[in-house]
């Protein structure tokens, strides 16, 4: 077990259940949520830290939704990664419920320390939990490691995603 | 403009705005939204025309969602074709809204009538009245006439869609 988040021979191993907590997000945690948002290849072109305005209302729409859940991985305490979780109902596959997962991303403090895979199965955990038949989520094209990263956690790219962006 | 539906020629023309509606779905079209569901390559493995049960039960959570959308389209007061559109707010993107088109379906004496164009539009435009900056939508790698169609309607290939099915 480690005792410290300094070391990279440290940050190798997989954090223990008493240091590795996920909770819902709050408003305070907005400006740490966009800050790793934008600490990403892709999301460095489609955000702005420096104006918080929009993600204060976003948060207010998302918090006021039982079917959303943006949560917080903490690693002893100290943001260490996010998620949202959307639950959706649906007629297809008799009637089944499914989750789909947005917007994960690890601090760059925490990459390599097996969060991910924690947080990743925190959202199948809570899927099953609310009683989802169905997990799934999309990943952008050119991020191969994290296609490897999904494939060990037992998700299949069974499908293409497509995407629109709208004016 | 055609003015019946039993040729196949009439059939591969573009229908006009007079005659094709979208509308919400109701309890009574859960029969035949069921059959349109399980009138598929794919589909006819996973759904129970036969035990309506577990889609009431859906429906009624899904009608009772301000942010699901499960619509009829109809061609001349005929069912002919579904889709449900979930409207996702979220953090990413400067807080953008983003909707997720599920469970495409056209009636298979519908198919190749331009319906289906109709409908992803409707969906778009749906989408984009709702403030929606992005549409997004999941394929099932098999499915490459469904490629191609959304990629005609200005849809990106940009994803990969990873699936995992629970317990």
């Amino acid at each position: 077990m480690t005792t410290n988040s300094t070391g990279s021979a440290d940050r190798a191993q997989e954090p223990s259940d008493q240091e590795f907590t996920v909770r819902r997000a709050t408003a305070e945690d907005i400006p740490g949520l966009v800050a790793m948002l934008a600490d990403d290849a892709l999301g460095a072109r489609r955000e702005t830290p420096s104006d918080l305005d929009p993600y204060r209302a976003a948060f207010d729409r998302i918090d006021a939704d039982a079917n959303q859940h943006l949560v917080v991985a903490e690693l002893r305490g100290t943001m260490a990664g996010t998620l949202h979780l959307t639950i959706i109902p649906g007629l297809s596959r008799r009637g089944a419920v499914r989750s789909l997962i947005e917007a994960v991303r690890i601090h760059a403090d925490f990459r390599g320390s097996g969060l991910g895979t924690r947080l990743i199965e925190w959202a199948v955990a809570e899927s099953r939990r609310q009683g989802c038949a169905l997990v799934q989520l999309t990943s952008d094209a050119t991020r191969v490691d994290a296609h490897r990263f999904y494939e060990r956690l037992g998700f299949q790219a069974s499908h293409l995603g497509f995407k629109m962006p709208l004016d």
